[in-house]
């Protein structure tokens, strides 16, 4: 049975897609369509210019023998700066004020549609670095990891406060929550880290960055290294951080829980500079 | 500008891909082309004819004012059938063995190509059942939910063992876990579940049902209803299980501590029946 076209340019936008950053042998497409390597090489063409003009995504071509094709999602700065606004309209909702002055975000953090934008996005802003590995820390870091990790294909790993039977043997280090200066603990299983592994650490919520910053000290345990920090949500904070390199897709400036008012504006991601608090 | 037909046909291909069970009314992609109702619908006739022969999804279609087009990921067979094999003998490696006859599975639960096919196959074993949420336990239950909630287009909540400040108020219920016998408690944010919802519980691992029978509890507390139960492993359990209808992608049928032997079958989603402990 013979390809037309058309149904070679659809499957392999479905193929490419269910397989982000995996490297495709032409091979496999042309004896998948028993088509000629040169038929596959124009339907990539036609495939990576569309991608780019609506700007969703692109096409890496490695050529050689061990070369093929490998798709990367986008993101364009008008879908972003749209998606940004948007989660800022969201968050500065007052029904979201908790006692405390704590917001609550644990719903977005269950939404698909959010999630993808958010793992497009952080994975975007890394993505010219070599990263083995998402790190981040239960519970609510999770979906952001896994986010994170589909566009980047790339594993993800989890710190947990507790070390539970099920993950084996772990290597545990207290750090000091950077805001209420309270000593806790973080563990990860031994298995789950390799020496040398360049790791993107990604969280939901940074204040005084007192998590990252214990992450960080896990890494060095694990003799791996920082590739990068990522946040959906950086809240400011006025004493020096301990964290001063990251991406933060928005950015709390003031919660004010006596006039139930909250102040929320875009991250850092658009300029990705360092920020430091003011 | 005007777009091709290959250009329209990737580009579609795309943003269904990206909008699984949203329903897109045929005028979007008509004035994202600039092209006629008619041209966009022979589109789609064309890619849901090569979704539907490759096995990797199809498009419905609903008519009127208010229809459009949706596109559903769908699991071939052989595509269930390999991966399952595969998922078999990963898990039946040795070195996963723990102390106490525990096996780790971690690493599977962070790897965003399992994840996907593990979302997938789920979703599609509950494609036909109104689902308005899916439901599931921290910690390692989560990257399930979140795989499975991105296929169907529907949110996901997260019970927790404790009750955190960002929760805001919770309902928390305790519950027997099912093999140690132990009580336990479980908590969930007030906010996150509406009365009457349809609620599909997803875990990584069963063996006497206890949490997933404390979930089902929490949901009567709501007032919402159960709409299905799947899980990623079942273990066999030699006492009468706590639940009797889910779907497992994978079973657990005897680990052997001493011998370092772990037996792994595939679990009743092919059968999709009632499966009883034998």
């Amino acid at each position: 049975m013979k390809f037309r076209r058309s149904e070679r340019l659809i499957d392999m936008t479905h193929y490419l897609m269910e397989h982000p950053r995996k490297l495709v042998p032409l091979t496999f497409f042309s004896e998948r369509y028993r088509a000629a390597k040169s038929s596959i090489s124009e339907d990539l063409v036609i495939i990576k210019t569309t991608f780019e003009q609506r700007g969703v995504g692109t096409l890496q071509t490695v050529s050689g023998a061990a070369g093929g094709v490998m798709y990367l999602s986008m993101v364009s700065e008008q879908e972003a700066r749209e998606f940004v606004d948007n989660l800022c309209q969201i968050i500065a909702d007052p029904s979201r004020l908790l006692p405390g002055g704590y917001l609550y975000l644990t719903d977005l953090l269950g939404q698909p549609a959010i999630l993808n934008e958010v793992g497009k996005m952080l994975a975007s802003a890394f993505a010219k670095k070599k990263i083995d590995l998402i790190m981040t820390m239960a519970t609510k870091g999770i979906p952001i990891a896994q986010a994170v990790a589909s566009h980047l294909n790339v594993p993800f790993v989890i710190v947990r406060s507790d070390s539970k039977v099920t993950e084996g043997s772990t290597v545990s280090i207290n750090y000091v929550s950077g805001s209420s200066k309270r000593i806790q603990t973080m563990a990860l299983s031994k298995r789950s880290l390799q020496e040398n592994a360049k790791v993107l650490i990604v969280d939901d919520f940074m204040k005084a960055g007192g998590t990252i910053t214990g992450m960080i000290n896990l890494l060095d345990e694990f003799q791996a290294f920082v590739a990068g920090i990522g946040v959906l949500v950086e809240s400011e904070y006025p004493e020096e951080r301990l964290i001063d390199e990251y991406v933060s897709l928005v950015k709390l400036t003031d919660v004010d829980v006596k006039e139930k008012k909250i102040n929320v504006v875009a991250g850092n991601y658009f300029t990705k500079k360092q920020s430091e608090c003011s």
